[in-house]
């Protein structure tokens, strides 16, 4: 019998963290893509648009005016999917059929006045004032709520309905699904081993290597074991930390200039504004903020969907869809290539 | 307090098949969009093209030449994501590291020798042919595996990288997450209250009426209590049915009969040929054919994208990818603008 190599044999991994399994199958690099490819949507963002609703002194859908903001913006979603008050369905008359009260609010948050930056171009120090604005919102809505996710959509391809740099914040009454089984999992994993989950794999990748991205004094970054996206990424301190607003000002200035480097590599390996989803977890606030969470391990996901170049993608269709989740090359061999693509910006290098 | 309406105050449902929750906020429709809109590829397909390798008497990656098909065909995936003989990857050195061994074939199954017909163009005794094909490799795969997945990607935006009419067949040595989740809850709820899950569900949804969307002599279409799409259905057998090869000649026919309704309202619904995601769950296979599997009720589910036209899509990125699905009509919306939609294809229709 052949020897078992990774990048050639398929397998099945499993995701401790969301209780879920991958099918790796590194040898569907190979096949040809005759599907649909992405506009290249180059057009140039203006800087200020008077009409675009994120920009400063803008006038948004409900009528308000943008204040000139000169760092980060945040304000009320003006078409939220959470609101405050909603009555509760009731009681359930049937075991099938569960609907429960759902409260909370969605923000919007400008990362900057312009709309021609992304993260990956802004300075360390902008970046970092919006770590702040992350901390102390995380503060604010979790004082209420038990649940605030934060998250970014960007570009076209992931549902980002405007260029200007942003991000979202919706905090909710509920422990949502995703929270709910990394909760379950951290859980678990801490009473039978005595340690949190993601501190306990932070080190053992530090050890191994093979998968680690970026490392540096209080941060790492790695295309977990698991992953399902082609580039997907975890980023994860080095303490242990259990929410944003735990972070010290070093941790936050490191944190900065980490997201930056991931984000440029991230742009410079298809040479393109790099779509993805992202988004931090932290234990649970509210009523929870005060109760001992220490199986708990702050960290960020980032969910890119671009595979092989800037227009072909890896779609989560059918079989993921119907099955389970399947990617198209080891993360061994995506931490591999994301280690060697420069930390300079390809927009900024001098050709 | 307000009483409580569906229809306008947010809340969470429960997917008692999947063990997962799903955000309804159906104030949310009122948002405009600005954001990506996909491209109409109205280009007419060739009903014959020796170039693409779907076609009879096309060669294809491998080089073989497909025979001159009249009905459906069969061949396996030329990049299949599953091998038959793939080495294990050996014993876990660590919890959170667990890798196992993925055996299995991946098939392609032609639906018709045209590429300019889709299922709903095709005749009631044609789509009888591919469920009976359905059936076939069932069977045939099912003797080894224990899980068989047949399903359809249709149309760029899900993926499909060929226009020709087809589906895939994964058949896999291990259950599926997706797979081992269904079974799982039903196990329980059979156990519970003495009856297959899908099988009260669906005498639910006969009595309660509100979210169903087609209904003939053996079968059921209905907008799930718990639907994530905007317009995904559930496609169920009345009777207690496991897996698909055990349906008699009467169901195969109805469900031609259905499948052809449904197909087509879902095409009138934006006037396009719609696209979507859909496949098979029945009872596992392989050594697990003879157990009993009564807690299974064989059924098809709908994942299409599309939610306020052709070209607007539901996007299921940060919030979802992160924290939770969210939708923006509710399942009772859904199912009665679909219920209200014609049986006859507007392609067919006489102007
Ligand atoms: O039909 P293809 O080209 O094999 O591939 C398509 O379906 C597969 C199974 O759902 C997915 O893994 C791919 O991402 C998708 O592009
Ligand atoms: O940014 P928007 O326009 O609110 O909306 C976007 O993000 C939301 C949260 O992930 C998704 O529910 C929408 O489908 C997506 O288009």
């Amino acid at each position: 019998a052949a020897t078992f190599r990774a990048s050639e044999h398929q397998h099945i991994r499993y995701n401790p963290l969301q209780d879920e399994w991958v099918l790796v199958s590194a040898h569907r690099m190979k096949r040809p893509w005759q599907g649909q490819v992405e506009p290249q949507l180059l057009k140039t963002v203006p800087r200020h648009d008077p009409l675009n609703p994120l920009c400063p002194g803008a006038t948004r859908a409900n009528g308000e005016v943008n204040p000139h903001y000169d760092g980060t913006f945040l304000f009320d979603n003006d078409f939220p999917a959470l609101q405050p008050d909603a009555p509760d369905p009731g009681p359930s008359d049937h075991p099938l059929f569960r609907a429960e009260a759902a409260r909370g609010v969605c923000k919007v948050m400008c990362f900057h006045p312009w709309s021609d930056v992304t993260l990956p171009l802004m300075s360390v120090p902008e970046i970092r004032a919006v770590i702040d604005a992350w901390a102390s919102v995380t503060e604010e809505l979790g004082a209420q709520y038990p649940w605030v996710q934060i998250f970014e959509n960007k570009g076209a391809m992931m549902g980002c309905s405007n260029p200007h740099p942003h991000c979202q914040v919706w905090a909710s009454s509920f422990l949502p699904d995703i929270a709910q089984r990394e909760e379950r999992s951290q859980q678990t994993y801490h009473s039978q081993h005595g340690k949190p989950l993601l501190l306990e794999y932070g080190h053992q990748e530090l050890l191994r290597k093979e998968r680690l991205v970026l490392t540096s004094e209080h941060w790492i970054v790695l295309v977990p074991f698991w992953a399902v996206w082609p580039f997907q990424t975890l980023l994860l301190p080095r303490r242990h930390v259990r929410r944003l607003p735990e972070l010290n000002p070093a941790e936050r200035d490191d944190l900065a200039s980490i997201m930056k480097k991931l984000l440029t590599k991230y742009d410079n390996l298809f040479e393109t504004s790099f779509p993805y989803s992202m988004g931090w977890h932290g234990a649970p606030t509210g009523l929870k903020t005060g109760a001992t969470c220490d199986h708990w391990q702050l960290h960020a996901h980032y969910y890119p969907p671009l595979l092989r170049s800037a227009t072909v993608r890896k779609f989560m269709v059918g079989y993921e869809m119907l099955a389970q989740a399947q990617r198209d090359l080891t993360p061994e061999q995506a931490a591999e290539r994301l280690r060697a693509l420069p930390e300079v910006h390809y927009c900024l290098a001098q050709k």
